[in-house]
């Protein structure tokens, strides 16, 4: 009497649901406490096919990347990663093999991570592809950082580089660029991979969760993301254009073509963390992120007022951009 | 520099978010801690346009269906509803109205269950609508109803009345049904808002924790859901057929069509609890069932061995359906 998602979940999701409280996904719910004196952090993400990713995306990235966005906001909150459920629409006609490569890229992360899977729901649709996750970390109760509490003064950082991502897509979409922007193969594959993978800053959820005073991480456009941040603190924020972090593939693409500066500072998907760090912690910040090997930079401090926040070019000029933020809507 | 994601945030599921720990759905992520000496259920379960309800039907109705899908599992695990996490998504051109009407429905059953928004994603999709909700509940640690306990010699109760909802989406797909069936109006209207509009069992939630020796919530069908809590349990059932508890609108439709008895059966969407007493406790359930005004009907009882359940007939002949249970696969 078993039924298609009773066998799809036995051969291809019990493997993932290693926690005792996950119950083999054999129940209707499954069982979760958090440790003594601490709380849970709760975030929910979805990526659909041809919005969030490319239809001919592999599926370990697919399943990868669907894990990590949630696993990034964690991170920028301070968490760390405890368990996940995840729900999936399969269009009819779905490869075995597509799902056993999704799910093998899941189990990948998960494991890598710390976040087994606690649940899920598999159904079909008759539109495209598409993967929710709810993940749950957890932190000493009343410690969670929030996107309000930047201060004037305090120095704004964001980890990793910024843009990768957002070019990747670019090339993806239209290989050409790859020549346009004098890239080599392997940069162009590492911005593909940035878009494609994001690398979740869960080495530094410690060091923020102590250290900062807001934080959130950057998925929709570091400046977007940056004024978001300043509007629920109550603060604006001047920004070094010059100082935003890129990789050397950015780096080079934006030389050949300056413009690209707007897509580098609000495309999106970067998936790093944005934090505003009390002047006085900013060396003791910097040491965690580097005993963790997460690299950190500067870009500019928070200031007083709640005007829109200036973005200064090298020649001091302010820049503007038609669209502060990445939004499918 | 507000998106327009941020927009629909704050316009249709801010209301939603009453809990302080959501802070407003203004942040990356919110934070729950259950009581002391409790722990947390979780469940997800996602309903997509075409699939899991009628493109044609109420916004309203698809919003409480997404939610109480989720709080029936709940509800039969013995959980309390503490929260739940959104995710929807939207194809290109849904009017606004729609998602005004669909917040409604939302807000409505979240205060009348004490449910609130923690969290959620709005993404667009070039495919159908459809709306993933992950619900958390609350109980002392350690009581959790499994599916598996189920006893030999355990009385086998059912809440409410089977088969209504699959009865209902017959109907809608068909309305020559409902004269085929000789139903009135307002059975017809009754089973098509048993399948739009499901009756989590939240009330018996209490009982079934402190009685039950495994319960789940019916919602691929009797029979075939009954069949994998005996697989969990390790036990075999006898179910009378003529014990199903059927609702007026229900009797009928058998009464002109005694074949429908596998719809009912086996059609799914009840979302009633099946649950397993051992002999002794049944009073006081059916005690516990009265104060909460959930009708429970006992049709079988639990038997030692591993064969296929038997479902025996008015005239002591066994039934033997063509499908335990409803997949979607």
């Amino acid at each position: 009497m078993s039924s298609g998602e009773d066998r799809l979940i036995a051969t291809y999701f019990k493997p993932l649901a290693t926690a005792q409280g996950a119950l083999g996904l054999t129940d209707d719910a499954a069982i979760y406490a958090p440790p003594e004196g601490h709380e849970l952090v709760l975030t929910t993400d979805a990526v659909v096919s041809g919005i969030h990713f490319l239809p001919d995306d592999p599926p370990e990235t697919v399943a990868r990347k669907a894990l990590r966005v949630n696993l990034s906001d964690l991170a920028a909150k301070g968490a760390h990663p405890a368990g996940c459920l995840l729900t999936m629409a399969l269009p009819e006609g779905t490869a075995e093999t597509w799902l056993k490569c999704f799910v093998a890229g899941l189990q990948s992360d998960s494991r890598l991570y710390g976040c087994p899977v606690y649940g899920g729901d598999t159904v079909r649709t008759n539109g495209p592809l598409w993967a929710s996750i709810t993940a749950f970390g957890t932190l000493p109760r009343g410690t969670m950082v929030k996107r309000a509490g930047a201060k004037p003064g305090d120095v704004i950082l964001v980890t990793g580089t910024i843009g990768d991502a957002a070019l990747g897509l670019k090339l993806l979409q239209d290989p050409d660029h790859i020549e346009q922007w004098a890239l080599s193969h392997d940069e162009a594959a590492h911005l593909a991979g940035r878009y494609r993978v994001p690398q979740p800053r869960t080495a530094m959820a410690e060091a923020v969760r102590v250290l900062a005073s807001a934080a959130m991480d950057v998925s929709d456009g570091l400046i977007g993301d940056l004024a978001k941040l300043c509007d629920v603190s109550g603060v604006s924020a001047r920004v070094d254009a010059a100082k935003i972090p890129l990789s050397v593939a950015a780096r080079r693409a934006f030389a050949t073509a300056p413009s690209l500066i707007e897509v580098i500072a609000t495309g999106g998907d970067d998936y790093e963390i944005l934090v505003t760090i009390p002047a006085g912690k900013v060396a003791a910040f910097r040491e965690l992120a580097n005993t963790a090997a997460v690299p950190v930079t500067e870009i500019g401090e928070i200031v007083a007022g709640r005007e829109p926040l200036q973005v200064i070019d090298v020649d001091g000029k302010q820049l503007a951009f038609a669209h502060g933020s990445f939004s499918h809507f």
